[in-house]
Order: structure tokens, then C-alpha cells, then sequence
């Protein structure tokens, strides 16, 4: 069966099974205070160009969400993101559970605009009765948007001013964050993540990893007695060393920037092919995940040949899915599944 | 200055205030122990034709829905409630402090409609990866609702068959509750809420009591250790007698009715001047909270004499405000405001 | 029946019942925006001496301290207590309920000692997995004691030094604080402890209010956005000004600390008394708490004609019950409890 | 440097490095809804002789442990547990996180006697406000515990029957269960776990796995829904097969348990060797943690060529520390190691 429902169906790409395999019987320091995570997070903050950036290597994305928010907000404090934001919608409620609300905006196309913020604190701290209601404290967007979208440069600098004028962090999560650069017009970069964000993460779960997640901490507040947290929250691997290699062969000679590539072009093989096939798509292609409107009969159709992601129902009986190329996908697999299309 | 901003502006009603002057030198045992909470308990049992009720004694509304909902829910559940419910609007993040979302749904009016239940009871439990969203597991209602609405018997009963067909708890915000049963035109009554709500409670701060609230619960498998949720949620009142005390003044011979008419009657008589000096309101006048919407000349007019709410604005520049009547307004009050507005 | 359990088995003192008489029909603005908590603030901060401290007014006990600590720490700190501190032992984990461990450390009386405060944070900062452990944050004393123990002036010094040259917050619970102050034998008083901690509270529940504790917050940190707190929290009474009403009654004219001297001289009575008796005490009498040791015979034929709390059995078959006078307490009764015991 | 400090110094084991080489390229559903997890979890059940249990796949100790007990308790209950246990010492309050308290007892050797349990749940049940304390719900035992001791199978009977007949869960932490296994004397085996405890886990990241948890549910009231509690704590590993292929790898031979073997006859000769030299134990030596009590000469020496874990100062000036053996441990590292000790 072709799998095209997700972008994490494989194991890891072979820089990262050789760095394991070499490095399997090293006898380390646990708990991420070996040489390999002090080397891969020497080597994000020359990525980031922000030499004072504490790196921290998590297993997941929830997880990380979960700890970075719960480390950021006072307990009255809520987190501002679109609703379509993963935290909103698939991580059962781990925002929640650590006290805080999940402040859901509504938007078209999954990307918060500067001015939704901006409503939202003016509303918030214009109230006279402020205190009755939460406080937002922090803004999660994500790059790409959980519908494959975009921020460009010029936004993320509007949203950053943004926050920082009204006192909240800037957090973004980076689950795709490779393919997200790679598709970006405008030469967005890690560079400019780390001047604008005051937290975000590099996804290694979803690009080539078996597992991981490099969190970036610019802001100083956020810095002190962090490791306190990710220990609480069930983050901190007892074989750290796991994450700071996978890290380090994926960003040491941009393995990780060539992966994101292929996914970036197989995305658009599929694009194209969709299009021949007369196939529209919900939302523009924009990076590795494509959201293709088939009628039920080719849906059916294809769901005999290859895995797919349920997205959402269409008025008219179509249905929208999600289809993903990654890290792994080749051109061959790519016609596959367009050949079971028509 | 006159006060129409709320509905508790003012200490207790007479009955209130003479049984706790009269009691005030007894000695009783403490948190709810004592014969007056006794009394009042086996008093509502009574009105609530529910002898099996258990009842308990919080000091205010906020306290209670959060005690409630942290009793009710898995730690993986979420409350569905209204997107104007109190527990959405005003209480801080209250429900999100013990770990659970408020799932708030958009509604016209304020009111949950049964059908929207249903809806996201489907989408829920009908998702193949239901385990990565919230999962509802009470529903929160308020009568009369925070715009001064009311739901009707019938809209009750569907409301709690829909819940019970999903396995989901029925819980009513009764911070208002007698206003509510005054108004309502089909005869409403607590053996109805008893009957159709796993709990409620019937508000005694903004009915006549200096404070507190009586917590009814039908559903067996929320009574159990009851008490160790009020205690850890800092809801014990040390000399629990003066809830006791109070709620048995206000439901021993119907006083509590009796005021809730007075409101009723006085939030008519206002309604009607307002009417009269053609001032429209946001919502139909139902209950005790009236919801004009002035000019900026009336509303700054009316300011500098008698004090209200600020609701909202208004596109065209009017502002819509609250005024609320009450256990203690009388028929000069109510002339007196409208003779401010012209 | 003489009810001798506790300090809270009555009403309030005259003055507090008809000052809220007195008031009843005024009209104000809730949440402890009016007048009366206005003057009640500035009274306190006038007997603290300390004119930048904030002063809140919470409903009770346990949860003015769950408020405070859970402002206090960050996620992954905890508070050092007594092993028989009211938080450890009588607040159903209302303070883990918000995600914090009280550190509890045992003593002989009931006093924290500075030395086990150094020594606490000698261990965690000294380990280099620091991270793999609970922070101390904070430190919770209570005075009097849940024994009736009195700190002194210089032991409270000590503590302070403590805890601030490590960073720490240090608390103070002081729900029967008058009987403690009027107690005090080196002149201990409200503005040593305004110079002294971070935060603490003035109880009046236990000291001739109805219910209410005035809290009193120094440290600069603390104070911001607290209100957030207390309404997260369920703290936030609607008609807040009963609480400003009832504290200006006690401590305007020194209501509040001629009622903690009665409560005093009735222990003295009842020392001496129990003494004449051949009576042993667990603990000496310092409060207005006293524990005999009875026995068995002693103790039941007691039961019959006044009520106690049960202390702990004695391994010699005798049993250890507490006895508390309160601002209510009168001589008479005093004897008539006396004469009970033989 | 010789690495002795824990057992999770080095990556995987051959049978699993290998697994994980073989089975990368395998697109499978994420989740763990793959059908390594299906095979991996039918073997456990069968290990265990336990078909109706529930057997999930989890990242690591503290993870599993805060997410059973917080899907276990009510909010108001706490779980027991030795005061040298893992939850208590070593996870920066991850249980408090999650609301709920640590009832640390002590312990002369880190083994909770039945008793203990006993007395704790009498003394709670037999107050008459019990209310106003946090109210036992299950049991933690470590097995091994931390430090290195057994419990026999007559202990765990005994403190089984206790848990059930008081109506708590017994929970096991099994970080090291294969070493506690092959250690065991009187035949204790994986079947005798599922049918004592309502949970246990079966520990991989200590023992030949990179990482991963073997969580098995036999108690039916802690499967329901159990996925979203994994889903909420962050602990639902995107590429959930790896856990599957891990522990299909290490359990469908047996090298799970061939490995344990090794451990021990490794902690055989060390601690042989250390009495040899005159070195004795703080603790006897039963699993693969061995506390020697060196001098500070010694410890000193020793550390210049192998790394331990520093475990407590002793009186007389000495230090014990910690030195672990491991599934990949060979000889002539203990007698490496040994040699460096004189």
C-alpha cells in the first residue's frame, strides 16, 4: 500500500540510521548532557545565527507545545492561536491540562493576522473588569499552518511587532518547519525565525528523523531553569544523546535542507498531476501537504491503492483529503498515486 | 447614585439578614455540619420533589461551576458550553485551571441548541483518531443565560435527552435561577430541573442571600466524596451555618420567590418606559437583565445619575448597555432611571 | 452544649454584625471595588506601616493560601512547610490541585527552623541534577502554629534572612494571627511581619468576622495582575465589600485586638484551670489552642457535656484532645468546661 | 572512560538495533495503530498469561508513571509510595503537575510494607474529616526499587490483597523489571505481575532498548479511553512502530530476559570483587545497582578513570555511590573496573 496520509509513515533517513548505527555502543552522560547534543546545538545556533539561543531536543511536538506554553504563561494567562492550530484541534486538550486556555481564533486559511492580535489584546486590556477574563500572554502560530499554508517574511515581522509591543511571547511551531523554509518565496531562513520568534522549533519527527524536536529559546525569560520543565512535563529522554545525534546528521551538511527539498518537489509533481487530472484543490499548494477534492468515487477508488488523510466533507458530496509527500518520497511513487486517480 | 449595574449591588433581604442576627450567637459545629444546613438541604430535597438529592452549600457562582466540572470530567474532557456561558467569558480560566477546556460554541442568542450537542457529540465520537481532540463530557447551560434569556421546558427536555443519550452530564449555571423560574411562561420549575440536570444550582448572591450558592446533585455518580472536591477547591465555608441559615430564610416560606416576582415586575415596568421613550433593546426583555442600546448622549446622560454595565458597541455608534432589576429594586428606582433617559 | 472544638463555632462580634446591618441596603460596586474595602485596605496598611503593600480580601483560609502559593511558584516549584502545616495536613491536596508538591519537613512542635531552610536548599541547588527535583519556591509558616506555637520575633528574623538570601518567598498563615500577636511575649507585631514576609494574612474567621482574610502582599513581584488570581481562583466574592465592611469593624478601633486578648485570658483561665486538675498539656500553652490529655474516662465524660476536637491517642491509652477559647469566650464558660473535668 | 554511573549509557541492543535497520523503510499508520505494536502487544499479553490486558507503548519512566497515576485518581486522591520512590525523588514533581500528591513513606530499605498501606488508608477512612485530606488511591511500588532491592512474591501478594481489599490501585514501576526478574529468587514472573497489579510496566530504555515502555492495564476501570490520557501527557509517539519493533524485538526470542541474565551475573562479580577489596555495600546486593561506600581516596581514584553516580555523604566521611551494570556490561569491564579500586 502507498501511504500518502502523512509525512512520518517511514523510519528515519540513512544519515540518521548510520549516526545511530556508529554510534550505538558510545557510552554517554544521559539526559542530553553528552557531546553529540552539545555539537548539534552548537551547530542550530550558528543555523540561527543567535549565538545566545538555548537549544533543547524534545521527542514530540505535543510534548514540546505542551511544555514550552505551560514554561511561558502565568496561570491566568492563555495562548492566542488560529482554531485550526494544532494545539486547538489534535493534542486533547494538553494545553488545558496544564492549566492554560487555548484562546482560538477564527481564521480563513489557518494564518493569524498581526491585526487579530492586536484586537485581542486591545479588547483584553481595555476591559475594566480585565481581571474576570484570560489574559492572553503568548501567540502560537505554525510554519507551515496545519493546512499547509505560509506565513511570508513581512507577516512574520507584523505578528512579531505585534506581540512584542503587547508584552506576549512569539511562539511558533515548527513541525514541518524544513519543508516550510523550503517552500518559502522570499528567502525566509532560520536566521529570521530566531530574531523574530521567542521560541520555536525545528521538527525532526516529520524530516528524516525517527524522532525529535529541536527547541530554539530566544528570549531570556524563557531560558531560566527550562530543563525543570521539560523533566516535569516527561520530555527528558534518559538517552538524550539519541536526539543530538539525529540533529547533528540532519543539520551538519544540510541533509536536512536537501530532504525538505525533495518533499518540496514531489509536492509540486503531485500538484501538477492533480491539476492534469482535473482535480482542485481546498487550499493553494504551498508546501508538503496537498488537499485534493475528489468526488466519493474516486475516493473509494484510490483507497484500495494508497492511504490517505480524511479531511473534511464537501457540501456538494466531494471529499477533501490530505495527501503528504515527505523527506522519503521518490517521483515513481508520486505517478503511482497519480495513476490511481482519474 | 442609583445602581442597576448588577443584581448585587446590596446586602441581603430582611429574612436573610434577621435569621443570621438571631442565629449569630449559637454555637454549631462547623463546614456544613450544623442543623441549619440541615434544614435548608432537606428544604430544597423537598422543592426539588428529588429526596435522594444530594445538596451542598458553596459561597459563590464561579466556585461552583468550577468545583462541579473538575468533579465531572476525566481528565480528557472538555465542557461544551455556549461562547457567551460564564465560565467562557468570565471566570479567569477558571474550568482551564483544573485541566479541561470549555468547548464554546457559537449560538444567536446565548442559548445551546440540542441539535448543536449532537453535532459535536458525532464529530467526536465519530473520528477514527478521536483520541487526539478534547472529548465532551458535560454540557453547561445557564438559566436564565447570560443575555437574560430563557430556555423552555421543551427545549430542556431535549437538551437533556440529547446528553444522556451520549452518556454526556447536564449541568445548569442557576446563578439567577429564581429570575428564571419567575419568567418563565410554562410553568418551569425546580422538580423539572431536578428531574432533567445531573446538577444545578440555585443562586442565593444575586437573590436576596448576602452570598451563596445551593449545589443540587441528581446524578449518582457525582455525589460520591462530593465534599473532598469543595475542600481542595477552597469552597468550605468554615462556618457553613450562614449558608444554611440563609437559604433556609429564603425557601422556608417562598421569600426567594417572592423577590424573584419583584424583579420580574420591576424589570417590566422598565422595559416598558424604555418602550415608551422608543430606546430598542439587543435582546428581548426576558428576565431581569435588560439590555438597551442608547445613544452616546443618553448613555453619558444616564451616567451621571445612575450607574450600569457597559455591553458593547454598537456599529452605528450607539452602545448597547446592562441594567438588571432585582430582589431589592422597587417601583421608584425603575421611575427614576427612566426619568434619566430622554 | 459548650462547644470548645474550635474558634469558629459562633457568628461574628457586634461590632461586625451591625456594622454589615448597618450597610446592608447600601448600593456599591462588587468585586471589592467599593468604599468600604478601600478604607478597609488602607487601615491595614496603616497598622502594617507599610503604605505600597497591597491588601486583598479573600473568603478563607484555604483558599488564600492556595491562591498565594500557586501565584508564588513557578510550575516546577514547591513550598517547604511543617509536616504539620494546614496546607500538609488539612487542605485535601488543594495545593498539589494546582500542580505544586509541598515539601514537607518534619519538627518537634511544629516550627520550621531556618537551619532546615538552608538545609533544604543546600540539597537541591548543591545536586547537579537539580533539574530532576522539586525547586524549593517558597516557604509556609503559620503563626500561631496548627499546635498553638508561638515563632518569635528573632526566629522570624531568621526565617526572613533565610529565605531571602536563597530566593525564597516566605508566607505566612495567619488565620488566628490576632491570638498569636495578643500572645506574643517580645512585642511581635503587624509591621514586623509587613517587614518580614513577602505575604501573609490577617484571619478574621477565626477571630470574631463572619468569614474573611485579609491578605497582605509586600513582595513587588507578587502583586501584579493578583486580582487575576483570586478570580481564577474563585476567591473573588460578588458583593466584596461584606469583607471590607467586616474588616474596618474589627480593626478600626481595635475591636479586633481587644477580642484576641479575651481569647487569651480565657486560655490562661483554662491552663490554669486544667493544671489545678492535674491535667497534662502535649504542647505548653502559648494560644489560644490548648491540648490535655485526658483519660479515657475523663475524656467521655466530658464528650457529654461539651464538645472537642480529638487530637491523637496516646500510647499509654490516654487521649490528647484540643480545647479552644475564642474572641466569644467567656469566663463562665471557662469554668463550666473546668467543671466537666475531674 | 569506563561508564558505570546508570545503565543507560549506551544505544540498543543487536536484536534491536537490527529490528529497527530492517523495518525502516516500512511505511506504517502512525501511533502506534501498526502492526509491530499488534505483534509486540500479543506477546506481552502472552508473556503475562493475561489476554484481556492492555498493553501501550510509552517514550519513557516518567511519562508512564505520570500519566498512569493521573488517569487512575480522582483529583482529591494522592498515591503512596515509598519516600525513596521515583515519583517522589526524581521526577521535579511530575505527579503534583498533574494534581495530585506524593504520600511519601519511609522506608528502612525503599520497600513499602503492607502494613504501611494499611495504617495510611486507616487513618484516612477513619477520620471523621476525612475530607479535609488527601485520600489514598493506588499504591507505587518500584521493582526493583531504586535502590536495587526486591520485593519477594509473598511481599507483593500481601500488598496486592491490602490495595484491593481498601479499593486501591496497585501500581508497579518497572524501569528495570528484567534485571528485578532475573534477580528474583522465588520465581517471580511477569504472569505474577498481571495478576497482582492493576498496572506495571515493563521497562526497555535500562534494558537493551534506545527507549520505550511497556505500559500493561489489567485493571478494567483503567482501560477505558487510556489512548487519550497517553495522547494529553505528550507521551503518543508520532512513529509509534519503533516502540512495537523494539520490544518485538527484545521479547519474541527472549533477549529481553538472556540480557537481564547478563546484568546480574555482571553484578555478581563486581559485587564480589568489591568484597574482595574490603569494599562494603550500603545496600546487600540484589539487582544490577551496587552501593559501595568508598573512601574518599578511592572515590577519588576511581574517578579519574570510570564515571559513578555520587549517592549520599556517609557520617564517617566516606561517600556511597552508585555503580550500575547493564545489558551490555562484559567482564572485563567489571574487572576494569575493579581494578581501579584498591
Amino acid at each position: 500500500m502507498l501511504r500518502f496520509e502523512n509525512d512520518y509513515t517511514q523510519g528515519a533517513c540513512k544519515e540518521v540510521l548510520q549516526a545511530l548505527t556508529q554510534t550505538n555502543m558510545d557510552a554517554t552522560p544521559g539526559y542530553g548532557k553528552d557531546e553529540y547534543c552539545e555539537r548539534a546545538r552548537e551547530r542550530i545556533r550558528e543555523l540561527c545565527a543567535c549565538p545566545e539561543a538555548d537549544v533543547h531536543f524534545l521527542v514530540g511536538g505535543t510534548q514540546t507545545n505542551q511544555t514550552v506554553i505551560a514554561a511561558a504563561l502565568r496561570p491566568y494567562q492563555g495562548v492566542l492561536s488560529a482554531d485550526s492550530g494544532h494545539i486547538q484541534t489534535h493534542e486533547t486538550g494538553a494545553i488545558e491540562a496544564t492549566g492554560h486556555r487555548v484562546m482560538a481564533l477564527p481564521t480563513p486559511d489557518g494564518k493569524l493576522r498581526a491585526s487579530q492580535i492586536e484586537q485581542a489584546v486591545r479588547a483584553h486590556f481595555g476591559d475594566s473588569n480585565a481581571e474576570h477574563t484570560v489574559q492572553p500572554g503568548m501567540v502560537y502560530i505554525s510554519l507551515p499552518t496545519e493546512n499547509g499554508g505560509l506565513y511570508t517574511l513581512e507577516e512574520l515581522k507584523e505578528i512579531s511587532e505585534t506581540c512584542h509591543k503587547a508584552g506576549l511571547y512569539l511562539y511558533l511551531d515548527g513541525a514541518r518547519l524544513g519543508y516550510g523554509l523550503a517552500a518559502a518565496q522570499d528567502g525566509l531562513c532560520l536566521r529570521d525565525l530566531a530574531a523574530l520568534c521567542d521560541a520555536f522549533y525545528i521538527g525532526g519527527t516529520k524530516q528524516g528523523a525517527l524522532f525529535g524536536e529541536a527547541l530554539v529559546l530566544t528570549a531570556p525569560a524563557l531560558k531560566k531553569d527550562f530543563r525543570y520543565h521539560i523533566k516535569q512535563r516527561g520530555g527528558m529522554l534518559a538517552k538524550g544523546r539519541l536526539l543530538g545525534v539525529q540533529f547533528l546528521a540532519l543539520l551538519e551538511d544540510g541533509a536536512y535542507f536537501a530532504y525538505s527539498r525533495n518533499a518540496m518537489e514531489r509536492a509540486r509533481e503531485l500538484a501538477e498531476g492533480l491539476k492534469e487530472r482535473g482535480v482542485s484543490l481546498l487550499y493553494p499548494q504551498e508546501t508538503n501537504q496537498l488537499f485534493p477534492i475528489l468526488t466519493k468515487a474516486q475516493a473509494e477508488a484510490l483507497e484500495k491503492h494508497a492511504s490517505y488523510s480524511f479531511w473534511c466533507a464537501m457540501e456538494d458530496g466531494n471529499v477533501c483529503v490530505r495527501l503528504c509527500t515527505s523527506w522519503a518520497t521518490t517521483p515513481e511513487q508520486v505517478q503511482q498515486l497519480l495513476s490511481y486517480i482519474d
